[in-house]
């Protein structure tokens, strides 16, 4: 089993997480946690999303966060960015990197930004510039890439299409997202296969959700495929739409606690971790799905 | 990635699961439960224990399920045996097979079992030539094999030496036990490396807890190394008396969903299977753990 020896976490939760989750989180506790969360070795925190605060709501505050959070030298503060106004409202608060996205199929892409995949580019690539200007590195990610909830399977050219174009505008590393949950460790491995062979490893991350248990499986393949980075939600925050009651994004923990195991490094310190996740389930006041979360409880 | 076009899931629910559930299940529900069971195309199921009623109260109408469930001859119907005492109550009622048991850590098995690993090979042994003389064939588990909630860590040594002797004593597979959910994929990895070198991959099986959320993930490993059986319980029965909230034994039904979609049969009709544990869902009054259950609620 061949396995690397260091990978990087990036946290979503405070983006991801909370904006599948129906609740909604008062200012000073997002700053709090984001906080605690900067102090745990973690060195990637995605903290907000710059979208109109009519699309979602929970997240309508990520200024007042972005003034509000202690910064940790040895932390990257990223956001979700979808067009040019959002852009500019985080560079006058301050981000450390922007985060673009889109879908590898028609039919979510449409329902999430309200535009075909070709219209799409476009908007992006001005987020890119315009980022890059500022001198902020860009990170694309790419939605439905094992599954569609609307078009069902999504072809591996779609994937290659999108994820060649996000290069190309200039992005430095592309997360290929299981949006829904779906992927399997077969089809991992195998869409892995096809992007690797256009694509340097270094450049792409993997984004699982964990619907339907898979995700640490999904890992494994990433792993033995040389992926270095993994994005997750402490907890396994983000309970998915299309499902109630299914669990959303991998919980940060539980994928620490099994890389951790293998003998794979991720830099975080897993009590000062698991004091954050227990911050904001009290604060949720909702159990969280994550295994590690349900051992101490 | 290589895989088995084929894998045989035994099912644990009816024993695994429910000794390990702190409730009171009526003989009656586990009969309509076993049944149901068995028109789901499992071929195997481990119907009850035949331990001292004491021990195990939940299991204590072992005779009784196993006179009154409707025998489908497409299901072998295994039963857990301790004991001369225990083997023989199990013939008068019928079984067609025959489970013993061990640990490969020797606090765990004097905690289970009263004796230590040495003065436990007689008993066992006692068993397997009984019931081999009434011609039934008699599986061994060895718990425990990669951790130990008293001892720790345990030598791989130490678990050769078991399943050496369950072999030699005539048991025709040994079903190695995760039994408090430690395992992670690299060791599952090196573990069966060691073994495989000295017993045959199709005399060995997997029995893997999900109580950190990696049994998917070792369950992976398994398949990839050629193991072709693998024990669960529906719902994900079982959570750990060790660890308060913990899931229990990998859940049937997300074992059987992954393997499916990675394009390996186990014979499963999926549907009804759902159906059979949305049964003791409703009866035990309780939400079971197992992803494909929280999706379709």
């Amino acid at each position: 089993m061949k396995l690397p020896k260091k990978v990087q976490i990036k946290e979503v939760g405070p983006r991801d997480g909370l904006q599948n989750e129906k609740v909604s989180v008062p200012t000073h506790i997002k700053v709090e946690w984001i906080n605690k969360l900067s102090e745990t070795g973690l060195d990637y925190i995605e903290f907000s999303s710059f979208v109109h605060p009519k699309w979602i709501p929970v997240l309508a505050d990520a200024a007042e966060v972005a003034k509000l959070i202690k910064r940790n030298p040895n932390v990257t503060y990223a956001a979700l960015i979808p067009n040019m106004k959002g852009l500019e409202r985080a560079l006058t608060v301050g981000i450390d990197e922007a985060s673009v996205f889109m879908s590898a199929s028609d039919t979510h892409n449409r329902k999430n930004i309200n535009k075909s995949i070709e219209e799409t580019f476009p908007v992006l690539q001005e987020v890119v510039d315009g980022a890059i200007k500022a001198e902020k590195n860009v990170r694309g990610y790419v939605s439905t890439v094992f599954g569609c909830p609307y078009d069902g399977a999504v072809d591996v050219d779609e994937v290659k299409k999108v994820v060649y174009k996000l290069m190309e505008m200039g992005v430095y590393e592309v997360s290929l997202g299981d949006t829904i949950g779906v992927a399997n460790p077969k089809q991992v491995n195998d869409v892995l296969d096809e992007l690797l062979r256009e694509f340097p490893v270094d450049k792409l991350a993997l984004h699982l959700h964990d619907t339907r248990g898979m995700a640490l499986a999904n890992t494994l393949v990433g792993v033995e495929k040389g992926i270095k980075t993994f994005d997750s939600a402490l907890g396994g925050l983000g309970g998915c739409p299309y499902a109630k009651g299914a669990t959303g994004n991998v919980a940060s923990e539980d994928l620490i606690h099994m890389l951790g195991e293998m003998g794979i490094d991720t830099n975080v310190q897993f009590e000062r971790f698991m004091e954050a996740a227990k911050y904001i389930e009290n604060a949720l006041n909702k159990s969280l799905p994550s295994h590690q979360l349900q051992i101490v409880r």
